[in-house]
């Protein structure tokens, strides 16, 4: 079986079917659907997304596509990637917890530019989306964590891969097709976690929902490319990771789902510090900030890796940082996207507090836990211990969670008669709701 | 110095002027800017090109960008990646001979369409093409040979971070703005070596192109990104190679050009086999195909690594086959496009003939040389040895041979007058010859 991954994935993509799947699957796919939708109507109109979207208007983009959450169209290049920048802009997605991929944002957009291209119904899109997220985690399974320790952003590499999957399933192309699509996709599998703190990181997968989509057009209208682009010699496999495990790209394919491991964010900023925040807001009913002398967060060495900015000078940098996630966890009691705004990451008792937190790395404390001690001017030291945060595999966000989420981040925009309209209808789309009308719904009147 | 390579390279590429450069370099720009535009002619009807412009047409691609020798436009994604494909396919452009980067398919169409955006001047233009091509070869000389031996395609990869530094530099920004474009480009650098032998090859510099015009447009709007995307942690260069030479990007950058080891292709194939084609050539002289029982090839292992499909079926695959070149050299004395045509890959007397062919490795024989036997069916050995190729260092194209194939590729399509103005163009680009009416020029009437 491992000498035919690629095929045995396009098999799999090609003949995917949401209404054969497990409820369990299903529901997985209507929540990381729902949370996607969420969020690019939430970010619809964030600095980066209105910036790429002015460069694609400029360059006189046709109106072919939706974005979700707003009236324009764009083409079937700017529309993907303005849509899947939206959904990542404020890293409060979802996350894969095994492989740190944000599977939505790179294979939504995709999948909903499919959809739109081909008419194809609601059913269609989630056997896409499922298709898509399956075989962006089950390549990232195979490669990590070695891959991301070099320094890949696998929601651009495997977003790459799992976006052309899902493109090629709402298009309905056949297994050998979907084999050059994901050929497409692989040879053009990139984003490097340079990028972290800066507005190409949103650009990853924004990138790769287009590039996904043209690669599904590109094999139904006939390109070849190699028969064994992920697995083969020079595959994108064994030339992106120094290890890979091949069984595990198709191990119990379609039996056991990646999907139900896909994390929903009740942050936003890196799901390693989550459980800084969550401890922080502990913390918060124990003891005052101007009590604080200062604070020391014991963490696992990946979190000072991806979260060690010290001092973020603005929003996006915030929330690569451990120091501002603690701060603002105790100063606010929250960690969704006002906390990490320009505004937050440079105000004066932010910046006054956040000077006070230490990070330290202490190999007792595992990855996804921290030990946070408050230390009062007057001597006393008060301490939180989280060992599994929100939305950890033993914490997982419960629906009413994502419901309210969701609100928070729908009602603003739509008012509250249409947020629930959007919940009802993402909940539809697998049975007898409509893609287009589905699209309507993120548009506020 | 090399704490601040990307920075380096952007303020050398923001501020090179063609107007500064010596004559030599000066010289070998507009010998890889007139190469690359006759092979763009002579392949703009090519199947691959047919393909992916007939998808670009159906999904209604705005008319804005011309394309290489033919009237239709396309958008800024479309005729960059149209353009590079074009230059690509045949695999008879160009080689840098130290990185093996083909340069020119993924930087000219940026420049060129950055210059149609920009109503840039041809100056430049030229500017931008020399910028580019230097920055990316740069960056591989910086990563070669391991990022090569990987299996990354180099003209994918540097490509993408070339085409961002030459269409930076035509549309005019800043060092600070380039550092972002290049940021763009290196986070999106990627192509396999799988894809040898199938579309997905020509597909690399399309791509790249139009990333790299889609990095320059961004950058300019003010897109945010890693202040070190090429050499710092978790940049390109450390990323994707197991070894980094960061001296090798800049020094003696602008005194030392790259450029000038650019060798124009003799043959329509992998470079690491012209010697065969030499030597099957000259071979041909001194036997007769019917005189051959059999020909035995003894080759430098790269060689047999990169062109080892000892029974190509169609045309891209033969490009990658040294059978297929000892073959086509004996029978036909030439190793151009029609050579390595769909038809001539199958042909009779062509199988026959290379069924009879092996290529053996010889760790005696240097990367560049061959050293050929035919063995007779009445018992001779007839023994052709190259040790220096057309095209090597030792033996570059003289601008006679390049003149000639020049002709080659743009008399059928542009008649005897057309091809002189097109040369005439080509060679003026530099000083008062514009853009537009280069491009013109490469129309048939």
């Amino acid at each position: 079986m491992t000498d035919a991954i690629t095929h045995t994935l396009a098999e799999f993509a090609a003949t995917l079917d949401i209404a054969d799947v497990s409820a369990d699957a299903h529901h997985a796919t209507v929540r990381t659907l729902t949370n996607g939708i969420a969020l690019a109507v939430g970010a619809a109109h964030h600095p980066s997304v209105e910036l790429t979207l002015g460069v694609q208007r400029q360059l006189g983009s046709q109106p072919t596509l939706a974005l979700i959450g707003r009236e324009e169209r764009l083409g079937v290049f700017g529309a993907p990637l303005v849509n899947g920048m939206a959904i990542h802009v404020e890293d409060y997605d979802d996350t894969h917890l095994r492989t740190v991929v944000h599977p939505a944002a790179p294979i939504l957009p995709a999948v909903l530019g499919a959809a739109q291209l081909a008419g194809a119904s609601g059913a269609d899109a989630m056997s896409g989306l499922l298709a898509g997220v399956e075989v962006a985690l089950r390549v990232a399974n195979g490669i990590c964590p070695e891959h991301f320790d070099l320094g890949w952003h696998l929601t651009g590499t495997a977003g790459h891969i799992g976006a052309a999957a899902a493109a090629s399933r709402v298009l309905g192309l056949d297994a050998d097709q979907t084999v050059v699509a994901l050929a497409l996709g692989a040879t053009q599998a990139a984003g490097l976690t340079a990028a972290n703190g800066t507005m190409t990181k949103g650009f990853h997968p924004g990138k790769a929902a287009a590039d996904g989509l043209e690669a599904a057009l590109l094999a139904q209208a006939g390109l070849t490319g190699p028969a064994r682009p992920i697995e083969g010699r020079r595959g994108f496999a064994p030339v992106a990771s120094p290890k890979v495990d091949l069984d595990e790209m198709v191990d119990a394919l379609g039996t056991r789902w990646e999907m139900q491991d896909n994390a929903i964010k009740p942050y936003a900023c890196g799901i390693v510090s989550h459980a800084a925040i969550d401890a922080a807001i502990a913390l918060r009913e124990r003891v005052s900030p101007d009590e604080i002398d200062h604070l020391e967060a014991r963490i696992a060495k990946v979190v000072l890796e991806v979260m060690g900015i010290e001092d973020p000078r603005d929003g996006l940098q915030s929330k690569f940082s451990v120091h501002h996630c603690v701060t603002v966890g105790l100063l606010d009691g929250d960690g969704a996207p006002p906390q990490f705004s320009d505004a937050r990451a440079v105000a004066p008792d932010v910046v006054a507090l956040r000077g006070r937190v230490r990070a330290v790395i202490d190999p007792d404390v595992p990855k996804g836990a921290v030990w946070l001690c408050a230390r009062t001017t007057d001597g006393r030291e008060i301490i939180e211990e989280v060992r599994h945060a929100t939305a950890s595999a033993e914490r997982p966000m419960t629906d009413e969670q994502l419901e309210r989420k969701v609100q928070g981040l729908t009602v603003p925009v739509l008012g509250e008669h249409g947020a629930v309209d959007l919940w009802r209808r993402c909940a539809g789309l697998g049975a007898d709701e409509d893609v287009e009308a589905l699209l309507a719904a993120t548009r506020p009147v």
